[in-house]
């Protein structure tokens, strides 16, 4: 019979931004709390601080948070110690091929994928705040270590944490995130790259950038580690979204001394931003 | 022989985000604030809130300011009434073609280019703020109607409006413009355009986006007519751009599988993006 959450012993593999945030919020919430991590001063830094109640190991608790890079969990979940009857849970952007380790764990372990929608430009520990996944969707996958008493205490520690629980299948989420999250990430590097390149030849260009750019940059600021495991992992869905990407570039630049055509094009994406704004509110990441 | 700023009557053709904003910043520091625009009832609010003496023309004014997207100012320029003297000043985001129909005008007419870097998402005399230009740099280009005195008063204005005065060849501008700016507008269309045709397959695409892909679409809120004027003012330039960062884009996606390079590039881009911040600091377009 499956633990309560509030029963339950949490631990936290990686106290990053996303791993410590999650343990603020679950403070309290669970009967205690563990954490591991390759940086002892972080570790140090959440014991003194309270947020958690000690430094301890996966093969000893109920709940396994994994929230490192995604790369590493796909490594990691072949290798890893739990209990029988313990519930596995990631926060990785990407979910097939983590679901699909999460899938060969031993049939005593429990298991779902899941991804947080949330983050901040900056990482790291030292960034992480209580209310960071207040409000937010919080995606879950079903794998096939999924039972009826996984999905109720993933759905509990969404909700411990503020968010919202979204269950889809991993295929649907890697589509999906490819682009609103894994493309963005990309033209952003990719601009900040070419300014590079700009600002070699002409160093007034960073003089002439303004609010425009900084935005459009600001998720090339991201740990590069999170980004090599969101990249690598989901590379083949990136690829399908930048080759659509660019056949809007395409168009979009066919009309650029089309004045008239521009504008109508311009003014129909306009509409549909202004009511994504309005039906889903306006999230800035600072 | 010129005015000064203070005992001059500044006439701001178009009271929209950018002349309101200026109109609101220049109250006090000169002798008349005076305005026109398409839009009966901004003229009626910036009347009654004080914001400028008297609805007029540019006929009777010493400064003249063109705040009206960048297209119609090349239309404007050519039919122009202004008295002997008078200093014209744009505020288009692209300057060499607006700067070439300055040169145009009648030799007793003084005409400085401009554009102040800065700006919001969304546009409009509603969205007007005194504080818009504060800090901002303000390009200022020579054209062939510029004399010292016309130099003179131009870097008042910009000064007297909060911002820093930054002389520059209107082709180089245009050039780091395009990328700065026109480029990430740019792709925020494109990405909000191939956005619409994921949510018109699959409705969860909106519930799955965050805080990164709305600071990667924020752009695209901005009016249409603006952009318009942007993007066909400047069209080969842009294109240069486009097609730059399309090589850009074309090697990080060579190294979505190969974790190990795809490190090392995106670590040497994030460390570029967080010199740019600490050396600029971070300005969000909210």
């Amino acid at each position: 019979m499956k633990k309560e959450l509030a029963a339950c012993t949490v631990h936290i593999t990686g106290l990053g931004l996303m791993g410590g945030s999650l343990a603020m919020a679950l403070r309290g919430k669970v009967a205690r709390l563990t954490a591991e991590d390759i940086a002892p001063d972080v570790l140090d830094a959440a014991l003194a601080q309270g947020v958690i109640d000690a430094v301890g190991e996966a093969a000893k608790a109920d709940v396994v948070v994994l929230a490192i890079p995604t790369h590493l969990i796909i490594d990691l979940v072949p290798v890893l110690k739990v209990r029988p009857g313990a519930l596995v849970i990631d926060l990785g952007s990407t979910k097939t091929r983590i679901c699909d380790a999460l899938d060969r764990l031993p049939p005593d372990v429990l298991a779902v994928g899941g991804h947080p929608m949330c983050g901040l430009a900056e990482n790291g520990y030292r960034h992480a705040i209580p209310t960071l996944y207040d409000g937010a969707r919080f995606v879950l996958c079903e794998t096939r270590r999924t039972t009826d008493g996984a999905r109720a205490l993933a759905e509990a520690l969404a909700r411990a944490a503020g968010a919202q629980p979204l269950w889809m299948d991993r295929a649907r989420q890697d589509h999906l995130t490819a682009l609103t999250s894994h493309l963005p990430h990309l033209l952003s590097f990719a601009l900040m790259r070419l300014a590079m390149d700009g600002a070699a030849e002409d160093t007034a260009l960073y003089e002439l950038a303004a609010g425009g750019f900084d935005g459009a940059t600001r998720l090339a600021r991201t740990d590069a580690a999170m980004i090599v495991g969101m990249f690598s992992t989901n590379a083949d869905q990136i690829r399908q979204m930048t080759g659509q990407l660019r056949a809007h570039l395409d168009r979009l630049e066919s009309l650029l001394d089309a004045p008239g055509d521009l504008d109508a094009e311009l003014c129909h994406i306009v509409e549909a931003r202004r009511a994504y704004t309005a039906a889903y509110g306006e999230r800035l990441i600072t």
